[in-house]
């Protein structure tokens, strides 16, 4: 018998590939058996070997893994494709001495098998759509003892290694190796800014044009070092130019079929002019993002400023708290909102490939982030602070909703006068880079994973208070619970018990981790000299990030089917966006602040200010471009290490085939080119001139070709050189004649 | 004997590759002829033939032809190299039968084999350099017929068409080819303004917004389709990524050898960051030139606006020019001080590449173009105008140095009352872009005409004058002039007439037309709202240029060697600056001269108007910056047609390669993996069972293998499930049992 250490050894997860949920509680029990007879048929045709066990009451569990065989086909056919397409630079061996590089590889091929249409050698399984819309899961299993030791290790160290990075990626594709790699770059970046804010903080404190500078200079260089480590990484794990052979989205409607030029194959495609009218839609969405809101916001944010600074009337620790109610319950139901229009504005723009797509979605989804994020801190920054002597008097209409509530004498005689609160922004920046990050934190990592226990406690708990074992015999009690315990084999018990656990969990996506990162970004590269410790506070959170963030895809979701990519995609473009922002928010920021807060926002004055406010800005923005572009051409001349190995393998392969091709020909080649370097030097003799002068009478010859005889061969040349330069006069030689 | 028209066909060249012109008058005889047969021998030993003719009284004429077969193993070792690097998509057919493509190509590797160092195949013959310093001159000759014919037939049309191009790019290859390629699209562009611009100026006059907006859109347009039309031209001409493989430059000083991990030769090197280093200089020299260039321009300036229109003494018609004279003096003269200084600057850098050489010289020489050209109208536009009533009175110094030469009473009486002039900025513009563009182009194209034919007819007086045949045996006369009669074979005296005379023109540069063109654009860009009819004025000027320019290569410079090129360079990020610069200025001058001119630059008023143009500035730019994006990411999207091409062809040709090798594969190939889908499906027979049952309890089985053996096939996965699902109860159906 096994014993207890080998199921936990490499066949921990019993070699399952890929776990596939089959629901059939939505339909009879006839069609039922009759999809999982075709699912499982479909499987068998690819080769993938197949094991049925029971899921839940409404679902089954089925368990698959490919046969050796034909997974190498599956790799060879997946690499001969990355070779046509010019992501690898040799073509790969031949089908029978394959092996998949790493575990993502292997699984990311199964997945291909399972998934791909029929015509490209896959199952054609589509979960949740179409004819398999009763397939609801396909997913592989977590490594659990790798996951544990890999979090352990980490728990020790600050830097996580380069090769650490390629086991996450060997573990987990590309996609989250890359998000990874990013977050562990941006840990390391983030000491400097660190350190050299907590000494701005100590001897400068906040507002110093010293910190901004330097807070600038450093969003620049990380932006443009990161674009090279993902060119380095892409070379690395030679996945650059992955997108070119991006699948078809299964919800892609083409408008025609047209014959590749390339591959010869008909493929559907969908005019891109059309697709970017139906992508102008975008401008009012923004609009109306940015109005719905910044109204909210706006509102909110008057309301607090009244009730925290010009209310005296009574329950004002409970009236407080209102604004902060509004906020929490209407912004997020109107980001919702927003967030489901901007899905269907973006499967209404017909996105190719699942790249485009989120790209796209990506880009709609932004604008909602931005406002939600920024915009209290910009309300605060350059609306009450500047103007609000002038603004917060027509709050005053917020008197009349509280007045009906509160008896008019205490209304009137409470009438305080206004003061602005200096530590009011600089507070709520404490609040959203320490505060919400903790909490988010929380909400993140911990609330779910509290939720997925204490609700299999419940279940458990349901279970005993109900279940009687199937084998009493007892029909005949309708309102006795349904069963449920499960007729597994002894030894796959526990097994069996995590997979049906794994399977309640959620699927994990990348970009979501990607867009709090880059939104922390925001804050440190826009409102960071309002606080300078905002560095320290996001070092010490990216740690924990990280780990928590593994922690998480652990054991809150399913492990991911390995995605490819070369880049994080759109979050790119919106960290430089950020950081170009930031130039200005920084500058206005320290115009506004640098002097004593409390004379800022002066009536007479504010023309002056706002000029050379403007006029700081405009400095400090096109100072920015500069200093980016000048980062940008010198980080262009160091070529990344792995792009330069990248390009002379190139080069190496085709030289191999040259020389290969050229020993093989007859002809003269290569070699002999080199080795043939002296040409014949014909004796001129009279008889030859004779010959020639003769022939050339005789015939109606070129006269480019008797210009080229005069003279044969070089020698004859230099003879009628020589002769040509002594029959010119030079100074105290004689002259001699032809 | 040939007839005259003979003469004039194919061989009217007389099949001639290049000329070489050895100059002996600096050395002794002896040594001249020794590097003359040392010049001859190494031609040879490359295979060139050699022809010698004199040249003048001190130099000969090495006229130069590949050998056919060695110009095959020339033109196949070129091939071989695109194709190791990346350009070409196919490797090249084997040596034997190649031919050059075009007479661009012959050119260009005739020129290899005579110029690459000797361990690359050449000869190592370096012009005016190292041991060859007496070789002055390495050029062909002009196809004379040719380029009459194309400029009488391109003197009837209005559009080149790409054939044309195609032309062009065949006999002077792509730098060139380039050239005109973006001369001819920027006149094609230039329509739509020129149209618009009319109407504008004759509707709306100058300044308006309307004009000044499509402006900047058309400039965004215009920069963003060429970007895409270069990509489109390098594919179809195949010059994609030629920046790989240019050749080290001859003055580079590698500061130490390494060996290369692609090729694996030792080449030089020099560090980027190094380099970098020495590129910081440029800091210094740019605010050198600024102040240098801007203190001459602003004092002319202003002695100009003094003379002009504030003093009204005597000689005011002739002191009027002295500005003037002081400007066309002293700025060519600093202009020059300050390129050598580049120069020498730009030696420094030692840069590896020609290109990456001259891309720098490109962007030194800008910051001193820039202030030449633009300087002037930035100050009559941004200085005069606006501040002219607070700056003038100070410019009464200039009456100290003029009272000595007038009498007391005129400078008194003659104080006159100052006024701005509001045409001044219009008459400038109009200056700058129609009366400078017509005195450019003389200066350009007709003036080094007429004095190339003054200074020929020049020549053949003196030798008229002076010179009597050698054959007269007067030696005894040391005054009389040296021989000016050539040696001369009779069918060859015209020929070489005319090679005589090309060996006079000095080398075409493209980046000099390409500069003029680009300052022509800064123009448009810029300062068009002031005169909207500029872009008529450059739309006529554009159609004489393109012809006047290939009149200028053709007549006035020695043909060019052809170069390889995907891009005009340096010049296109040149074109997209100006464009960026002129959403600023464009902005500031329609704000400040939309109204009144003369209410506009008025004392009290000028802080209100600051901030409001600054906040037009801002937003003016910033709406060019979002509009640039959006056109670069709709450009994006449509893949120019011969990009599509190549990018289809590369796959092509690694499928082809593929098929290849798999009928030759004798293993199970792709082919079959596509045919065997169908596995083995055993029957599930008791006795099985029980053999897997006792052959499970005998070993000790990986519990993986026993998980994977309970269902054999699909089939009875298919039983296992059915069963569960009948177990599961269901509305209204009986509960079975398994």
């Amino acid at each position: 018998m096994a014993t207890a250490t080998e199921a936990n050894a490499l066949g921990y997860n019993l070699d399952v590939d890929y776990v596939v949920r089959y629901s059939f509680g939505d339909v009879d029990q006839s069609q039922a058996i009759k999809e999982l007879e075709k699912l499982l048929r479909t499987l068998a045709s690819v080769g993938l070997q197949t094991e049925v066990r029971q899921g839940d009451e409404t679902s089954l569990l089925v368990f698959v893994r490919a046969t050796s065989k034909r997974l190498k086909r599956a790799v060879y056919r997946s690499r001969v494709r990355d070779w046509l397409y010019g992501i690898l630079n040799s073509e790969p061996d031949s089908a029978g001495s394959i092996e998949p590089a790493t575990e993502a590889e292997r699984l990311r091929v199964v997945n291909q098998m399972i998934t791909l249409p029929t015509e490209e050698g896959g199952a054609g399984i589509t979960p949740k759509h179409g004819e398999w819309k009763n397939v609801t899961n396909v997913f592989p299993l977590h490594d659990e003892e790798t996951n544990k030791e890999w979090m352990r290790e980490w728990s020790k160290k600050t830097f996580l290694s380069n090769e650490e990075l390629d086991q996450i990626r060997d573990k987990f594709g590309e996609s989250v190796g890359f998000y990874f790699s990013f977050l562990q770059c941006y840990f390391r970046f983030l000491i400097f800014p660190a350190v050299f804010g907590f000494s701005c903080w100590f001897f400068l404190g906040g507002y110093s044009i010293v910190y901004t500078a330097v807070n600038c200079l450093w969003c620049i260089i990380f932006v443009e070092y990161w674009k090279r480590q993902e060119v380095d990484l892409s070379c690395r794990w030679q996945t650059k130019g992955v997108s070119a052979v991006q699948t078809t989205r299964r919800e892609f409607k083409p408008e025609k079929e047209v014959r590749d030029e390339g591959t010869g194959e008909m493929r559907g495609i969908f005019p891109a002019t059309k697709r970017m009218q139906r992508q102008l839609l975008q401008i009012p969405f923004a609009f109306l993002a940015a109005i719905a809101l910044g109204v909210i916001i706006a509102t909110c944010f008057a309301i607090e400023i009244f009730i925290s600074e010009l209310y005296n009337g009574p329950f004002k620790s409970y009236l407080i708290f209102i604004p902060t109610i509004l906020v929490s319950a209407l912004v997020p139901t109107i980001s919702a909102v927003l967030m489901s229009i901007a899905t269907k504005l973006n499967d209404y723009e017909n996105h190719e490939t699942n790249d485009g797509y989120d790209v796209a979605l990506t880009q709609k989804m932004f604008v909602i982030n931005f406002i939600t994020s920024y915009l209290p801190i910009f309300l605060t920054a350059f609306v009450y602070v500047p103007f609000a002597s002038r603004i917060v008097p027509y709050l005053d209409v917020f008197r009349l909703t509280v007045r009906p509530f509160v008896s008019k004498e205490h209304c009137d005689s409470k009438k305080s006068h206004f003061q602005i609160d200096p530590a009011r922004l600089r507070n709520q920046v404490i609040y959203f880079t320490v505060t919400a990050q903790i909490v988010g934190f929380a909400m993140e990592t911990i609330v779910p994973y509290l939720k997925q226990h204490a609700f299999r406690k419940y279940k458990e708990y349901n279970r005993k208070r109900h279940g009687k074992p199937a084998q009493n015999g007892d029909k005949d009690s309708p309102e006795r619970s349904p069963i449920m315990t499960y007729d597994d084999p002894i030894e796959e018990k526990d097994f069996l018990k995590r997979v049906r656990n794994e399977v309640e969990l959620s699927e994990y996506e990348v970009t979501d981790d990607l867009r709090e990162m880059c939104i922390q970004f925001g804050y440190l590269a826009l409102f960071s000299p309002v606080w300078p410790l905002v560095p320290v506070s996001f070092f010490i959170n990216n740690w924990i990030e990280l780990r928590s963030d593994f922690f998480k895809i652990c054991m809150e979701f399913q492990r991911p089917t390995p995605l490819r990519a070369d880049t994080i995609g759109p979050w790119l473009d919106t960290l430089g966006f950020l950081s170009w922002v930031g130039s200005i928010t920084s500058a206005a920021l320290v115009y506004l602040f640098s002097g004593n807060p409390q004379h800022g926002p002066n009536g007479d004055a504010t023309d002056i200010r706002g000029w050379s406010l403007l006029l700081a800005i405009f400095f400090s923005e096109h100072l920015y471009l500069i200093v980016r572009y000048a980062v940008q051409t010198a980080m262009a001349k160091l070529e990344p290490p792995h792009a330069r190995k990248e390009r002379a393998e190139r080069y190496l392969v085709r030289k191999r085939y040259l020389d290969s091709t050229i020993n093989a020909d007859p002809e003269k080649d290569l070699q002999q080119v080199k080795d043939d370097t002296l040409p014949e030097t014909p004796e001129i003799s009279r008889v030859a001139l004779e010959d020639d002068a003769r022939h050339s009478s005789m015939h109606d010859a070129d006269p480019a070709e008797r210009f080229w005889t005069r003279q044969h061969g070089w020698t004859e040349s230099a003879e009628v050189g020589a002769g040509i330069i002594r029959a010119q006069p030079s100074s105290g030689s004689a002259k001699k004649q032809q």
